[in-house]
Order: C-alpha cells, then structure tokens, then sequence
C-alpha cells in the first residue's frame, strides 16, 4: 500500500465497472481503501456516487462517507439513499462524523434521518448539533475511551476493551521478523484482548501503510492525515524497519509548507524566517523586488510606446492605474484559490481544464462589471462615451487574462514539477500590467484619436 | 492547565527571577509545563535561555529544548553549554529531535557534541544526520514501538512495557468519578504495568490538558500540537467529561484554517470553495474588487489633481505604474510575513513594535536600492537627472510606507480583535498607490516645473 496514488486508470477502471455488472465492480472496488474510494468519487458524478456506496458494504460505506471532501457533499448521499441503507450507513458513523455531514442538510431532512436511527445514536447526534461547527464541541466525538476512578486494574483492562471495540483507532505496534523486516501491524487491543499464549504472527494485520526513508514529507503528511494514523513506520529498500514518524511531526511539517505557500505566493522567498532580522528580510525580498522591477520595466517600455496618444489624452493615466491594479487583484484571487487548491489534492487533466474554464468565466464576469461601473463613470463624470467603451473592453480583457493566467499559470509549473506557489502575484501581475496597458492604450489610439 | 496563555506578566516574574536568587528562579520554573517555558524563551535574551536550561532538571531541559521555535537557536543553547550538563541533556532528547537540532551546527561542532555521548547514542544520531531535512528519514524517530512476530502474548505485552519506557506519548485514558467528572488521566502504560489489585484513582495523573466545549478550534489546535497529544478531552463547565477530539480532526481544522488564510490575504472570501462553480467564485470575488474599484478611484483622483504636471512630464505616467507595483508588492511581503507569524503565535507588545521597525527597516532599505537603479536609467537613458532623484525619493518613501503598513495594519487588527488576514493586498495596496502617486506627482510639480 506504500504507494496510494490514484491516477486516471483508477477513474477509467471504475468508470467502466460502473457500466459493467454489479460483480465486478465489487471485486474492483473491494481493492481500494476507503479513503481511496472517497478521492475517486471527486471525478465521478452524484449518481455515480449514490450507486457505490448502494453496493458497498454498510461499514465501508460509512468510511467512505467520512473522508470524502465535504465540498463534493457526502450529506446530498445519504439524502437519496434507501432508508434502510442510510440507518445502517449512520449507525456506522462516529457522532462526530455523523453530525458534521448531517448539520449540511435542512432541519426536515435532519429529523427525517434521525427517525430512522435508533433513539441513543439520534440522541448523541442531537446533543452534538447543538455545538457551533467551529468549536471544540463542534469538533469533538462522544464515544470516548474513560475508566471510573475507583475500578481495579483488572475492571479497568476489561472496561478499556469492551470500549475500544466501537473505536477504530488504537496504539499500533510495528512487528517484525527475525531479520528486522516489518512483516505488519498489531493493536494493543487485539493483543491484550488475546490468550497467553497467543503469538503474535497470529495476530498480525500485513494491510498497512509505510514509506520509504526518502519519501518526501508533504507526502508523509498527506498519508497519516488520510489515513488517521498517530504514527507510520519508515523501512529502507528491503523492507527493514528504520524508524516511524508521528503525527505531532506532521503537524510541524503542514504548517511550515503552509508558511512557505503564503510566502512564496507573496514573493517572499520560502526560507526567510518569519521572526528574522531586517537583514535576513532583504536578503530574501530584494531579489523579487528587483524582478518586479524588471518587469515593471516592460510595462513602462509599453507607456512609453503610446505617449503620444497619453500626452493627447491626459485622463488615460489615471485609468491606466486602475486597469493595471484591477487585473492585478483578480489574477492574484485566481492564483491564491489555484494554488491552495493544488497543494491539497492532485487535479486531473479534466479537473485542470475546468479550473481554467472557470477562472476564465469569473474574470469575464468580474471584468464586465467593473468595467461597467467605471463606463457609467466616464460617461457622466467625464461625459466621454467612447472612452468609457474604450475602458469597459480593457477591464473586461484584462480580468479575462487575469483568470486564465493566475489558474493557467500555477497548473502548468506543477505539470512540469516545479512547485506551483512559485507563480507568486509579482510574476502574475507583470501579465495584467503588460497586457491591461496595452489593452487600454492601443484601443484608445485606435478609437479615440 | 486548560487556560495555558502566557502573557506580559509572565515573562516580567521570569525575568525578577532571573535577577534574584536560584532557589525562587527554580520554584517559579517548576510551574510551567516545558513547552510554556520554550514560549518564554522568545522573550528572554541568549545568556537567560542558557541560565535557565543550565538550571533546570535535564529531562525538563531537554524538554524544552526539543519545544523551542527553531528560530531562537536551540543549537546556540547546546553549543555554550558545558559538556557534561549538555550530554545528560542531548541523553533526554528523542534521536529526532536531537538530529535536528544539532544539524544547524557546523561539522566541527557536532563532532564535538557527539563525543560526549555514548557510543549507541551518537551512532544513532550519525546514522539520522545522512538523512535530508525534509523527508521521512529527516522526520523520523528510530526509537519505534515494535515487537517480533514469533514473541507470544506475555512475551509481547513484557516487552512493549519494556520499550516504552523510553517513550513518552503512549495511549491515555480518561479518568472520571461517579458523577462523569473528569478527575485526570492515566495512561495505558501506567495500567498493564501495575498490579491487578490497584485502584486506577492510585495511577491517576491530575496534570493534564483539557478544553470546554465552546473553545475556539484554532485554540485546539494549538494544544494538541503544543502539547503533542493524540486526543484532547472535552468538558462542560462543571468539568464534566464530553467527548474528546483527536488529532487527526486537528490537522483538517489547519489546513482548513490555512486555506482562509491564503484566501484572505488575497482577496478572496474565506468561505469560497476551492473547487466551487464560477457563480461561487464571483459570489466571493465580486465585492472584493469593487471596494478596490472604490480604492482605485482615490488613486486616481490623485492623478486627475496633477493632470497638469503630467501633461507637461508625460513621461512620468510611465514611472507612476512602476512606483505603484513595486510599492504593492513590497506592501504584500509584510503582510505576508506579518499575518503569518501572527497566524503561528501570538506577539507581545514589544515584539510588535519590533516587528514594525523591522518593515520599516526593510522597506527603506528595498526602497533605496530599487529607486537607485531606477535612477541610473533616468539618468543615462532619459538623460534627466532631476527626474532621476524624484523617482529616488518617491520609490523610497513609498517602499518605507509599504513596509509600515504592511506590518502595523495587521497587527492593529489584531489588537482590536479582528483576524489580521482581513487586512488584504488589496486593502493595504490602496496606501501605497494613494502615497505612491501623490509622492511622485507632488515632488515632480515641486522640483520639476
């Protein structure tokens, strides 16, 4: 299982089994973890998705349920499923899970499922709506792993399993052969719940998850917090255990690659130390900044091309600022949401083309309506029509290019492996400062003159 | 412990302490927990980190050390201490994090340190030292919880209690009286290894992180990743035991958190949907760039007031765009670094006020350097010197400006309770262009005409 990537053969695979028999598509999908499962839905369709999770069994169902991406909408699942279906799904489901997908639904639908529950699990739920989502009540789940203080040790060992049979998680530990191989994992529970004389190998789980020594650490993180691992082992080549990584590393690690995007989106090299000294911070901005002003060159050699037409009509200099910081912004907007967007799933070849489609309509939009208000502007403050038109076509242009360069731009560098946070706003920007101007200038000496 | 939050007055009876006698500096430490100690280490000078960890007990040092934003040198601290307290200290660190820490030093100096190890130890560092920072060998930690499979149940349990020993994290379990009162926690460890008769209340640990219901999530986080817990218990306010929330929720609430930072900071809504539809986006965008349509509007109201110098200068409206850009990016770099550090950890006043000299700093000195190079081209392309010196003194100023803002609005916002990364690009760049214009056009009427 070491490596998970799922790619478009996955998708093909699963598109085809969806037309084939119901057999096979169980078989191909009884292949996958859930959590894989739950990725592949974001390219397939909603009734695509209802009919999986009709034909998995209820406890994978639930899992799938519960890591799928909220913005693809696992409560709209469970809406249409069969009752039934639905009750044995919920009953699946932690309180927190189970709360969380159902808050997403109008309070009919709410109580409508919640009949169907039996009365403890829709009490639990109940109780946990009441919790603001961005809270520690929001976020917490009730089954809870708790020993009254005055138990024995014995009472106390039996209570912890009898407890931790409705909790998925719990303490792993590595097991290995006489060479130092990891052969697979254990849970203390299944361990304690054992016989003396049990051995081990008896009770080994070979379905788990690793890495490699080299593996690189977003991936670590991407792996644990898929999974809901506390810790996963590192082997070398020859599947020798190295060593295992916990989630409080990981944690570290998330927030330094989310330091480094805000960063490197802002042209501020990814190393600078946020409570460096001022001389560290010019070492890693200058030499952005000086780029910018290369570029901002190239934007001003465009100026200077059309003086003639700006020395004629004065005013352009002062819509010149707008268009340029205009489409600025909205490449930047489009950049921010690509790049975020990048960082935390892989996108298909339909996925990117969409994303581009899309930051294209929003920047046209954007665009004609900016440009709108700045036209009515013209029009009857400075009573001039047609370069209020001539305006209206700029804006509207260069947002349009704004969308497609800050979606097209991040996208690209990530197919050819460079890291797409680096198409920070100063590169974006030199795109809407060249092309804004020469948008607004060259309609005005065509138009205007 | 659940309200952990240091403050000014904290950091004042520290540094008392530090100027009085041992014995109170001793008894003051022993009430923070190691990880609110490294917290305090950001306000204390070099030579108070090295006095404190060189009288601290070493497991608590060693704590500490491994604790501290790696920003304040924790290598430093190893370096200047002497070697006997340093090698019982270097004995409590995990291999990882020793690795870690000793890695920023130079080659010399971690020979050094690993000559007063013993010999397994240093082997075990060397061995991690090959490893690069950012993969899962740079991650991991080779002390691992792992058993062989031919080992049966008595063989395993004895030797899971054996290795854990070395570990501190280890499965905890509530611990509650007859009323759901939460009365501590003890850890799975701690049971398995006692007698079959004791009582879990003789075990119990009353030391312990626990959060109520309402706590912000972002709070949550925090401790979980400060405290490094796998699961955190939830309590109302009569300190009755909720629920509890586990790590793996916690990482989903920072991504989460990250991704509104991202958006915020580049003007988009924080609740826009990555991969929402363009209805979504322009829903979100909209409003946003027609507040910077308003801004743009101020800017170039400016421009209109000096319509008649630029007439005379045309020239100038080329330089006002480059003014401008540079300015706006210069701005978003300390936004960036501002919000994001805030984002991290809460500053003190005086790190505020630093923070601010730092921008300003760093902004006149990116400033000079741009306006500088500007300059020459004035000088020998356009062969104007006096127009030279204008661009100087505008791309300075506007650059100074830029860093100010860009840090102290931000932190104002904060101050009065507003998420700093509201303070977007496109807010702060309205100070830039506005100052940017009326700097260049104002200097060159004066000096120019």
């Amino acid at each position: 299982m070491q490596s998970f990537e799922l790619d478009k053969s996955d998708i093909l695979k699963i598109k085809q089994a969806l037309e084939g028999n119901e057999e096979t598509l169980k078989t191909l999908l009884s292949e996958y973890h859930a959590s894989e499962i739950a990725i592949l839905f974001e390219s397939l369709s909603q009734e695509e998705r209802e009919h999986i999770i009709n034909i998995l069994p209820s406890e994978i169902a639930s899992e799938v349920i519960s890591e799928m991406d909220y913005e693809i909408h696992p409560e709209k699942i469970l809406e249409n499923l069969d009752p039934e279906k639905r009750s044995e799904i919920m009953e699946e489901l932690d309180y927190d899970d189970a709360t969380d997908i159902i808050s997403q639904l109008p309070q009919e639908q709410q109580d409508k499922i919640l009949e169907g529950l039996d009365a403890e699990d829709a009490s639990h739920i109940r109780n946990l709506l009441n919790y603001p989502e961005d809270t520690a009540g929001g976020l917490m789940n009730t089954q809870v792993l708790k020993v009254n203080s005055s138990l024995t040790k014995k009472e106390a060992l039996d209570e912890i399993i009898r407890l931790s049979e409705e909790m998925e998680e719990f303490y792993t530990i590595n097991v290995v052969d006489n060479s130092n191989k990891l052969v697979g994992i254990v849970s203390l529970k299944d361990i304690i719940k054992s016989r003396y004389t049990v051995h081990i190998r008896e009770l080994v789980n070979d379905d788990f998850v690793f890495v490699r020594a080299d593996t690189d650490q977003e991936e670590v993180a991407k792996l644990l917090s898929q999974y809901n691992l506390t810790s996963i082992p590192v082997v070398d080549d020859n599947m020798h255990l190295l060593g295992r990584i916990t989630f409080d590393d990981v944690i570290d690690v998330l927030q330094e690659e989310n330091t480094e995007d805000i960063l490197k989106i802002s042209g501020v090299s990814e190393d600078e130390e946020l409570s460096g000294n001022w001389k560290e911070a010019v070492k890693s901005r200058l030499p952005w900044l000086v780029l910018n002003l290369g570029t901002a060159f190239l934007a001003s050699s465009v100026i200077r091309h059309f003086e003639p037409t700006i020395s004629k009509i004065v005013i352009l200099s002062g819509y010149m600022t707008m268009i340029a910081g205009m489409g600025g912004n909205a490449a930047t907007q489009a950049l921010a949401v690509t790049v975020r967007r990048i960082s935390l799933n892989d996108l298909t070849d339909k996925q990117a083309y969409q994303t581009v489609i899309k930051e294209l309509t929003v920047g046209f939009i954007n665009g004609a309506v900016n440009g709108f208000i700045v036209f009515l502007f013209a029009l009857f403050y400075d009573a001039k029509p047609m370069l209020g038109l001539v305006i209206f076509l700029a804006m509207t242009g260069n947002l349009l290019i704004a969308g497609i360069t800050g979606a097209s731009i991040p996208l690209f560098l990530k197919r050819v492996g460079i890291d797409p946070a680096i198409a920070s706003s100063i590169i974006i920007t030199t795109f809407t400062d060249v092309f804004g101007f020469l948008l607004l200038l060259g309609l005005a000496s065509k138009l205007l003159l």
